[in-house]
C-alpha cells in the first residue's frame, strides 16, 4: 500500500453513512489495528469493489453495511461475503439521521420530486408520501445530492446525511425525517485477516473508549449449508443451543447455484477463541455441507 | 364486488411477471375457488394496496412475489404479511425469462441506458454490464417499457417480459438475457379466508392438471417471534423436527417496534389439516411470544 495513513474502503460517495460510521470509530479501529498511523477513507463505487480491494490487499480495511434495524438484511453484503475471501472484524451500529436537502433557494412547498438510495426512500416514506413526492431511487444518499445539484431544478429534493449537505453546500430542508427513531444501521469492518485476542482488545477498549455495546461485546458469525434431509437444520443449531451459547440471529440466502437450497448466516455471542464456541463450530463442520467462519468481533454502538 | 369475474389484484402494470403467474394458473385459481367464473386481473401500484385490497374483499385474491431463487426473499411482502390480515392460499414458480426490448429502430450498439425494476437489472447485471449500459432502476418491469415508449429515445431500452413488449408494440431485441438460467420467481396466491380440504383439491389437482409441483406438493407458513432467551429459537423449531416435519425455509425478519429483535417465517411440509402439523403448531404456540398462521397451500411450478 503506497499511503501511509490505515486505508478504509466504503462505498458511495463523501458524506456516505458508512464513512460516517467509521470516521466516529477511528479511534477504535488505530487501536483494533495496533496502527499509530492516520486513516483515510476511501470511496469506491459498489459494494462488490470495496471487498475486493480488501481482499487483494489494495486498502487494509472496509466497511459494509449488513443490516438495517427497520428495513433488514442488505442481501447484497451477505451475498459477497459468501463469495469473497474476507472475515469480520468488528461490528458497528449507527444511528441513522436523513435530512430532506435542497438548493439554497428552495422551500418545502416548492418539491416535486425525491432522489435519493432505495434504502433511504424507504427508511423516510412516511415523510415523503405526506407529501406525494415522486421517488426517484438512486444508487447511493450523498450521490443523490450530487444529482440535484447537477440538475439545478428547484423542485428537486434529496434525502442523505447532515454530512452531505454539507459537502455540497446545500440546504438542510428537514433534519430527522426518518419513519423511526430507533432506525439503526450495522455495518461490518472486514480485513483479510481474521480477528484474533479478542478479549485482550475488550479490555484495551473499555478503559479507553465508551461506545462498546455493553450487553454483547463479541459475537461470531458463521456461515453453513444443510444436507437435504429432515432435522438438519435443527441438528445444526443444537450444536450451539446444547452448549448454552445464544444465537442472536439466523438469517437464510438462496444458493445460486441450486434452487431453493440456503446458506444460512448465523451469528451467536461468543469468541472463536473460547473453548466451548470452538467445540460447536467444529461439530458444526461435520454435520454442515458447507462451513466457513466469517469471524470474532467486537460489538460497538455509535 | 361488482363484477361477475374472479378478480385478481397483481401490482405493476399489464404484462408484469405477477399478472403471467396469475394467468398461467387460471384454471387452477377456479377450480380451488370452485368457480365458474371467469377470471379477471387488476393492477395495483404497490404491493401494499394488493394486500390491502385483498383484506378489504374489493378482490377475491392476490398475488405477491415472496421469493427469487436468484436474489432471495422480497423483504417487502413479508413485512406486508405480518402487518395485513390474509392467508396464503396457492404457492406458485414462475420460470422468470427477462427480454431486452426497444424501440423498433433501435440496434444492441446505439444502447446507452437501460431502464427495469432493481430485481430485474439484478437478475440481468451480467448481460448489461458487459456492454457498460447505466442502469436506471424503477418501480416495475413493464412500466419501465412505458418509460421508454413516453421518452422516445432510441439510445433507451428496458428489461421485462416478452408479454410487456407485445403490450407496448416494442421489438425484442435479445429474449433470456438474465444471469442464470435457474431463475425462477414464487409467489403466494392470498386471500382474505383459510384454505381448507387441502387434499381433495390436490387430488382434484393432479386429475386435471400437470403443473404440480410434484415432490413438496403443500406446506405451511408460520410467523413466529421468540423469548430473548438462550435456546428459544432451538426450541420452537424442535416441536416440528421432533415430529420428523420437514423444514423448507427459514427467514428472520427484523421487528420494527424492537430493534434486533426478529419475526422468523417458517415453511414446513404438510398441512394444517395434518395431526402431527396442527400438534406442532399449538405447542409452538405456546413457546412463542407471537404465531401467526399463513396458511397452508399447494405448490406449483409453471
Amino acid at each position: 500500500m503506497s499511503s501511509g495513513n490505515l486505508l478504509v474502503a466504503f462505498q458511495g460517495e463523501h458524506g456516505a453513512f458508512s464513512e460516517e460510521a467509521v470516521l466516529k470509530n477511528k479511534d477504535v479501529l488505530a487501536e483494533l489495528d495496533g496502527s499509530k498511523r492516520g486513516l483515510e477513507t476511501i470511496p469506491y463505487p459498489s459494494f462488490e469493489d470495496v471487498i475486493k480491494a480488501v481482499e487483494k490487499s489494495w486498502v487494509d480495511y472496509g466497511i459494509l453495511p449488513i443490516e438495517n434495524s427497520q428495513e433488514g438484511t442488505i442481501s447484497e453484503t451477505y451475498d459477497l461475503l459468501i463469495k469473497y475471501n474476507v472475515y469480520a472484524v468488528l461490528d458497528i451500529k449507527l444511528r441513522v439521521v436523513h435530512c430532506l436537502i435542497s438548493h439554497k433557494d428552495t422551500e418545502i412547498k416548492d418539491i416535486k420530486k425525491v432522489y435519493s438510495h432505495v434504502q433511504g426512500l424507504k427508511q423516510c416514506s412516511d415523510f415523503i408520501d405526506r407529501y406525494r413526492w415522486e421517488k426517484i431511487p438512486t444508487y447511493n444518499t450523498a450521490g443523490s445530492v450530487q444529482i440535484i445539484l447537477d440538475h439545478n431544478d428547484r423542485s428537486e429534493a434529496a434525502i442523505a446525511s447532515k454530512k452531505a449537505a454539507d459537502i455540497y453546500n446545500m440546504k438542510i430542508l428537514k433534519e430527522g425525517i426518518e419513519n423511526n427513531d430507533r432506525n439503526y444501521t450495522r455495518f461490518f469492518i472486514i480485513s483479510n485477516t481474521q480477528q484474533t485476542e479478542l478479549e485482550y482488545h475488550l479490555s484495551n477498549f473499555s478503559a479507553k473508549f465508551d461506545n462498546i455495546y455493553k450487553e454483547i461485546p463479541i459475537k461470531t458469525t458463521v456461515i453453513f449449508s444443510t444436507y437435504h434431509t429432515p432435522g438438519a437444520l435443527y441438528g445444526c443449531i443444537g450444536e450451539l443451543a446444547n452448549r448454552g451459547i445464544n444465537i442472536s440471529k439466523l438469517e437464510s440466502r438462496p444458493n445460486r447455484e441450486k434452487n431453493w437450497e440456503y446458506f444460512f448466516f448465523l451469528d451467536f455471542e461468543g469468541s472463536i477463541d473460547d473453548k466451548k464456541c470452538k467445540e460447536a463450530i467444529e461439530n458444526l463442520r461435520k454435520k454442515a455441507s458447507f462451513l466457513k467462519v466469517l469471524g470474532s468481533y467486537i460489538c460497538l454502538e455509535s
